[in-house]
C-alpha cells in the first residue's frame, strides 16, 4: 500500500502575496477592448462607470506582471487557502494509468468553488471606493453565491440576476444567496429595459448569461453608487484566480513534480486561466513545454468552433467590444447542466493565447462529462460540479493516452467546484435522461454572420 | 486588521495513529450491554452476527485507552485529514464577544461531514473479514452517503435504508448514495418483516431512525456474508470519531490555546464524543476543568429530559439493551429538519458521563438553531448542516455569556457537516415556515412508561 503523501497544503505565510498578470509577459498582447460607438480602444476611465476603479485599471494593465493582493483580501483568503493539491491515487487506480494525476481542490472553499477568489477582491475594491451596492449575473449560481458572501463580509448590498432556467432548476443556489442576504431576481426580468425587451419579444425566454449580464450592467449604470461585478471572462477576474495556479506551483514542488499537462474547464476562462497562467509563465519565460487544455462543452464550443473577432460580452450590447473567440453574443446555448459554461465567448487573454497556439481546447459532450464525474466521485469520494466534470473528462482522456503509450505524464487539473447543489443533474444522468447536443456548422455560421459587421 | 493565523492544519505525519478509547479511563465504566432475552451482559461474540468482529471487540473494549488506526484507514484519512481548525474571527466580531471561538471544520471531508471517519474503518474491518455486503440506516443521509462511499472504496456492496421522510424531503442525498453505487430503500419498506409490520399497522408511517435500524439489522441477520454498520450511538463509532478531537488538541496547541468549553451537536453522540473525549481525558487524568456541552434538539431531548435506563437501540427491538438516556425506543420525534438528531437515545458512554456530571447538555429549539446557522453563514461563509446549527447555537449562547461577563473564554465546537444538501430547510426557515416543538412532560413519561419493564 502506498504511503506517499496525498495532500499538499501550504503554510499560511506561503499563500501568495501577489497575483500573476500574464498580460505583461505575453509575446502578443491581447488586442484592446473597444468602445462600441467610436471603435476606439478603451481607457480605464471608460470602465469606471461600470466597475470599481481598481478593477478597471487591472483590466487594462498589460505591463505589471505582479499585482499585490490587498492585505484585507489575503486575510480573508487565509480562511480557506491554500486549498489542497491532491494526488488522485484513486482515479489513477481506477483508470490503470501510469500517469500521475493531481487536482487542485477549490471545492473546499466556503462557497464550494473558486469563484470566491475574485468575489472578495472585487467587492473589497468597491468598498474601498465608497460603493454601497454591487450587482452581478449568475448562471448555475456559483458566482452569485460567492459575490453574495463577499458583499456580506464587506457590508455591501448585493443584487444578483440569475439565469431563469437555473433559478428554477437549481433553487438551492438561490437559497444560498438569500441566506447571505442577497436579493436574487430571475433573468430576464421586468426590472430592466434589457429584460423587458427580451420578454416582450419572447415571453417564455429562459435566459442566458449574456442576458443576465445586460440586466446587471443596466442596473449598475442606472443606480447611484452601484457597481457591476463579473465572475469570469474579464482579465482582472482571471488575474485574481491566478492564486490557484501560484499555490499549485508551490504545491507541485512539494510533491517533487512539475505538470506536463494542465487542464481546466472553460466557461469564460477564469478558472482555466487561474490554474494555467502561472505555469504558462514558465513556458513563455523558461522554455518549459507544458500543454494547457481548456475543456469546453460541445454544446457551447467557442474555442473549438467559434470565430476570433470583436464581439459584445452581453446579449443587449451594453459592454465594450472584446477581441474573443465567440459564437456570437446572440448565441443561445442548449440547456446543459453545466450552467457555468453556457457563455458565448472567451476572455481576450485566453483568446489571444489560443490564437497563438500557447494552449489547446477540447470539447466534451454532456454524457461524457457526467461519465467522468461519476468515475471521479467513486474513485475520490468528491461529487464534482458539472462544470468541473469537463476538466475531469479531459484529464481522463489524457491519462488513458498515457496508459496506451506507457508514459508517466504528470497531469494537473482544477477541480473548480463541488456538485452538491447539482444532484438533480446527477439524478437525470443516472436515470438516463440526459442527452448530448450536436451543433451544426451552418447554425454556428448563421449566428456569426449576424454580428460580422462590428468592425 | 488582524494578521493572526486563522486556520490550523496538521502535517500528514501528525495525523493520529491511534484512536482514543475513553472507556479505559472512565472512573465509572458504562454499564454492560445486555442480551434482551437473558438479560445477561453481552460478549463480543454475541455481536459477531451483526457487526464485524473487530468492531464488536472495540465496542466492548473497556481496557485499552489507545486503539491503533489501521494503516489502510489512515492512508484514506490522509485524503482529507487533518480537517482545518478555524478561528471564527468573523463570528466573534458579529457577536462582539471577547471569547475566542474555534471550530473544527469536518464539513470539508469528501462526503461533507464527520461520518466518513467511522464509515472507512467499519467497512475496512468488514472487508478484512471477507464480508461482501454491508447494510445500514440513514436519516438525513450524511451517514448513508459516507457508508456508500466507503463501500465503493473497498469494493463492497452497500444497501441503505433511509428514513422515508428524509428520502422524500432530501432527494439529493439519495442521489449522492446512488452516485456511489449504493442501493437505497425508503424505510419503512416491504423488504423486511420489521418494515412490513409497521406499514401494516400504519400505512402512512414516515419512518424513524429506530425503524430503519430494525430493517437494516434484519437484512444483515438474514443475508449471507452481510454485516450491519451504524453511524452513531455505539462506542466503537465514537471511538473512530476521536480522530477529530485528537487532531483538534494538537491544532489548539498550534494556536497556543486550550478550550474552556467544548461543544458538539447531539444525535447519538459520535460527533460530540469525537471532539469531546480527547479533551475530557485531561479532565479525568490531568485535572483540567474544561466544560463539555452536548447540544440536542428540544424536540428530541433524551439528555435533558430523558430517563437513564436500559432500552433498545431500534424500534423493533432487534438490538441489545443499552444503558442509555432515552425517550423510549418507541418515541416518534417531530419532523425537524435536523434529521440526524432525531434519535431516541444516547450512547452508553455519553449516558454514563452525563450521569456522572462529566458533561452537560442543553436543548435547542429549531428556530434558534437556524438563527444561529444563518448568523454563522453570514459571518464565516459556510452554510452549516441543520444538525451542526445546534452546536453553533450553544457556542453563541456561551460567547454571549462571555460578552456579559467580559471573560475571554476559549470555546471550541465541532462543525460536523455542511448544509448544502439542506437548503430546502433554509428556504423554509427564511420563508418563516419553520416552527418550534414543545414536548409535554406527560407525553415523555407516557412513552417511557411503556418500556419500563425491560429490566
Amino acid at each position: 500500500m502506498a504511503t506517499k503523501q496525498k495532500r499538499f497544503i501550504l503554510p499560511e505565510d506561503e499563500i501568495p502575496k501577489y497575483w500573476y498578470n500574464i498580460q505583461a509577459d505575453m509575446v502578443n498582447k491581447p488586442m484592446p477592448l473597444l468602445n462600441p460607438k467610436t471603435k476606439q480602444p478603451l481607457t480605464a476611465e471608460d470602465l469606471f462607470p461600470i466597475f470599481s476603479k481598481e478593477a478597471s485599471r487591472q483590466e487594462l494593465n498589460t505591463t505589471d506582471a505582479w499585482i499585490e493582493i490587498p492585505e484585507e483580501v489575503r486575510e480573508l483568503y487565509k480562511y480557506y487557502r491554500s486549498t489542497p493539491l491532491v494526488r488522485a491515487y484513486g482515479l489513477e487506480k481506477a483508470l490503470g494509468t501510469p500517469a500521475h494525476i493531481y487536482f487542485k481542490n477549490e471545492s473546499v472553499s466556503p462557497i464550494g468553488s473558486h469563484k470566491i477568489n475574485s468575489a472578495l477582491p472585487q467587492v473589497y475594491y468597491c468598498k474601498q471606493e465608497g460603493v454601497t451596492n454591487v450587482t452581478t449575473e449568475t448562471g448555475a449560481g456559483q458566482w452569485g453565491a460567492a459575490l453574495s458572501y463577499a458583499a456580506k463580509v464587506f457590508g455591501i448590498e448585493a443584487a444578483v440576476y440569475q439565469v431563469k432556467v437555473s433559478y428554477e432548476q437549481k433553487p438551492y443556489r438561490k437559497s444560498i444567496m438569500q441566506t447571505f442576504g442577497a436579493q436574487v431576481t430571475p433573468s430576464p426580468s421586468m426590472s430592466t429595459r434589457a429584460g423587458k425587451d427580451i420578454i416582450t419579444r419572447d415571453p417564455n425566454n429562459q435566459g442566458s448569461l449574456g442576458t443576465a449580464i445586460s440586466e446587471a450592467v443596466e442596473l449598475a449604470l442606472t443606480t447611484p453608487n452601484c457597481k457591476y461585478t463579473l465572475g469570469s471572462v474579464l482579465s482582472h477576474v482571471s488575474l485574481h484566480q491566478t492564486v490557484i495556479g501560484l499555490e499549485a506551483e508551490k504545491q507541485m514542488d512539494m510533491a517533487g513534480e512539475y505538470p506536463d499537462i494542465v487542464i481546466g474547464c472553460f466557461g469564460g476562462g477564469s478558472n482555466f486561466g487561474g490554474i494555467a497562467f502561472p505555469f504558462m509563465r514558465h513556458n513563455i519565460l523558461d522554455g518549459k513545454k507544458t500543454r494547457f487544455i481548456a475543456a469546453e462543452p460541445a454544446s457551447c464550443p467557442k474555442l473549438t468552433r467559434g470565430k476570433f473577432q470583436y464581439d459584445f460580452g452581453d446579449e443587449a450590447g451594453y459592454t465594450p467590444l472584446f477581441p474573443m473567440f465567440t459564437l456570437g453574443h446572440n448565441f443561445q446555448p442548449a440547456n446543459i447542466h453545466a450552467g457555468g459554461l453556457r457563455y458565448h465567448g472567451a476572455g481576450s487573454i485566453v483568446s489571444q493565447l489560443l490564437k497563438d497556439k500557447m494552449m489547446e481546447a477540447v470539447d466534451i459532450q454532456q454524457l461524457e462529462s457526467f461519465d467522468a464525474g461519476c468515475l471521479f466521485a467513486k474513485a475520490e469520494g468528491i461529487i464534482p460540479a458539472p462544470e468541473s466534470c469537463h476538466a475531469i473528462a479531459a484529464a481522463i482522456a489524457e491519462a488513458n493516452k498515457c496508459k496506451e503509450s506507457g508514459e508517466e505524464k504528470v497531469i494537473l487539473f482544477n477541480l473548480s467546484g463541488h456538485g452538491l447543489i447539482d444532484m438533480a443533474s446527477y439524478d437525470q444522468y443516472l436515470a438516463g435522461n440526459l442527452m448530448n447536443y450536436d451543433l451544426k456548422d451552418e447554425d454556428i455560421q448563421k449566428n456569426l454572420d449576424e454580428i460580422k459587421d462590428f468592425l
